[in-house]
């Protein structure tokens, strides 16, 4: 049996809390000379203390070598199997700009793309238009309708990046793109790839025409391609899974999404790091798991900027005492995968976590907190999706197995 | 999802190389007293850099406490589960002679053995008899004619050792053994053990019938014990799996055989190990995987030697830059199996491994390449089977997972 499921048959539901803090991105490789990574050049004494008095690890998104997505890395961070639910690029975009999708909701991505007066793509992007542009055309879009019984609905990512989602009884999601990824040729026809999902084609066939007829005299969005239909995956919430009362205090929608998906409360969230403390307090009394999410250590990465993400893991850390505040039982710190600064990109390294619950956890030899020093972590090395029955344990919230 | 199942789906074909040189038996266990194994005594300055300059770590070949036989042990090396392909005693045999096995075809080990005048086996090794002996003896057994289009093959392994193949349609491989494991009793009739292999058990009982009749005047080897049968299995190829171009540099024929089975080229292999490096340069061009074997640590830890195992390891160290002449991305040294000198045998301990890729890999605390050292490595303790996937990333030939 599956250790998860273990773990799911035992959780109780108790008053204690945990914090669940995520820098996005935060693990690292020591980089030349020196072998520093950010997190372990940060001055973090307050991370550290957790350490110290903790117990540490490092923890696989979703196994060794694989580099995860937000939506892998994130569905094992709160204990999900993430070959198991797999997010559909249209359903994430969806997600990610914090559409309230429905169950059997139709999603895809598309961009708006410049044809020529064949038909032939010349620009899959339409220059990259301003997101301005973007609403203007999505106005005129939201003009379209469809079948009786089919609602539509298009809206602004950004740039040239949209999302659509069609509503409505016997809606399958199984759609080819109709993005071929290349210029010269025409978009694809939209293609039912199984019979259940007929009457989507046909209706997203209908979408595309009109569509084509109303951006006709744009100078460079005068076409859209679409891809990565998909539909929200019946995804059991974290309360069904572990009794807990989740909460999700993230800024960015892709997260707060995520949450939604796993079935937290997802209240508004501030957009300051300083705030944070505010907000946690504001949610305290009605939930006992409380997911933060920090995305800057990623952007940093994702910049190529060491010295950035130091500085904002040592703000984290700065404003720890005052998420603390209200008294946690237990403290999770970890990430939902790495972005190496030297790669600008995700990567497959394993996270670095520390679990702190003092007189619950093993505490280990870890002083302070870094990738190098987790790997001497009484935590070991693990798929993410278990470091959740680490911490529930510690929060007394599974009970004995067998008598 | 098995890890593995994400790793075939995310593989990529990209130009990168690398080498996965193999120790044979390389593991080893502390000695009594100055704590040293062949690996940790042995003066192995290029083996140590990159040690330093990588990721180490440990491996279960099988899983925790089972040790393995040469197969399992190359199926995990090469990214199989061992449970999940087995391959029986006949088929690794006549893989170990290089005897070029087809699909359906069904190979048993066989035993010259020596049987008293009422048919009772007296010794089943037939006094060990020379090689010269066995390879006069399958001369003449192969005389015998089956029925009509049934191929028979017998080759010689070695000493009493030999292999038996049937060849044509609708042969079943499950076929009881003759060698009923013991002497003072008579051999088995060949059962079949399922409604498809009775064609296959009716050849098998005619093929000893006539063995017996060809063998009576024989002072010892008058008899034959079967043992055994199988069939090739069907296990998808490295390249279909990982994308991989592999190829194998290997003497020995039963490695040669175990490459085969997965399917890499299997050019000539030079004798010497200082030949080696040409090995690999001829093969250059048309490869991306270069699967290394050298067997005679293994010899030496099987005959309990460990000065021998010892100066064998120094040897490839020595070997080493002239290996690493090519320039791969991505070098991995590790091993089969463990076969600690004190056993003179296999064991179950997890074999020490390294991933060189600079700039890719986790740099660890290692600094030197031995069992002891890699307990602290970054790469943690993982089924051997998982240590493709870390080189796979490594050499960037895996996809990100999930948007």
């Amino acid at each position: 049996m599956d250790p998860m499921a273990i773990v799911e048959r035992q959780a109780q539901q108790t008053d204690s809390r945990i914090l669940w803090l995520v820098l996005d991105g935060l693990g690292d490789v020591p980089r030349e000379g020196d072998a520093e990574t950010p997190l372990s050049a940060a001055v973090t004494p307050n991370l550290d203390r957790l350490a110290r008095e903790g117990c540490c690890g490092r923890f696989d998104p979703v196994g060794p070598g694989i580099t995860p997505g937000s939506g892998p890395g994130h569905l094992g961070l709160f204990g999900y199997d993430p070959s198991e639910y797999e997010i559909g690029r249209g359903v994430l975009s969806a997600v990610g700009i914090d559409f309230p999708l429905q169950r059997g909701d139709v999603a895809a991505r598309f961009n708006f793309c410049t044809v020529d007066e064949q038909g032939r793509i010349v620009d899959r992007r339409a220059g990259r238009l301003p997101t301005a542009e973007n609403q203007r055309l999505v106005a005129i879009l939201r003009e379209i309708r469809l079948a009786e019984g089919i609602q539509l609905f298009v809206e602004t990512e950004s740039e040239h990046r949209g999302v659509l989602v069609l509503r409505g009884e016997g809606l399958g999601h199984r759609v080819g793109d109709t993005d071929p990824q290349r210029v010269g040729v025409e978009p694809h026809q939209a293609a039912a790839l199984d019979e259940a999902s007929q009457r989507t084609a046909t209706q997203v066939r209908a979408f595309v025409a009109q569509a084509r007829r109303l951006l006709a005299r744009e100078e460079r969005a005068n076409m859209l391609l679409l891809r990565g239909f998909d539909t929200l995956p019946a995804i059991p919430s974290m309360s069904a899974r572990f009794r807990l009362r989740p909460v999700c205090i993230a800024t960015y929608p892709m997260y707060r999404g995520l949450a939604r998906l796993v079935g937290m409360a997802v209240p508004p969230a501030p957009k300051r790091l300083a705030d944070l403390p505010a907000a946690l307090e504001q949610v305290w009394g009605a939930h006992d798991f409380f997911f933060v999410h920090i995305k800057y250590t990623d952007k940093a990465g994702e910049d190529g900027d060491f010295t950035g993400k130091l500085k904002i893991i040592e703000e984290v850390d700065a404003l720890l005492p005052a998420l603390l505040g209200p008294g946690f039982e237990v403290v999770v710190v970890t990430a939902d995968h790495s972005t190496p600064w030297s790669f600008k990109a995700h990567s497959w390294h394993p996270v670095p976590a520390l679990v702190w619950a003092p007189g619950r956890v093993f505490r280990d030899q870890v002083m302070t907190f870094s990738e190098l020093a987790c790997i001497a972590g009484g935590l070991g090395r693990q798929p993410l999706r278990f470091l959740i029955a680490e911490a529930l344990a510690a929060a007394g919230k599974l009970a004995k197995f067998g008598a």
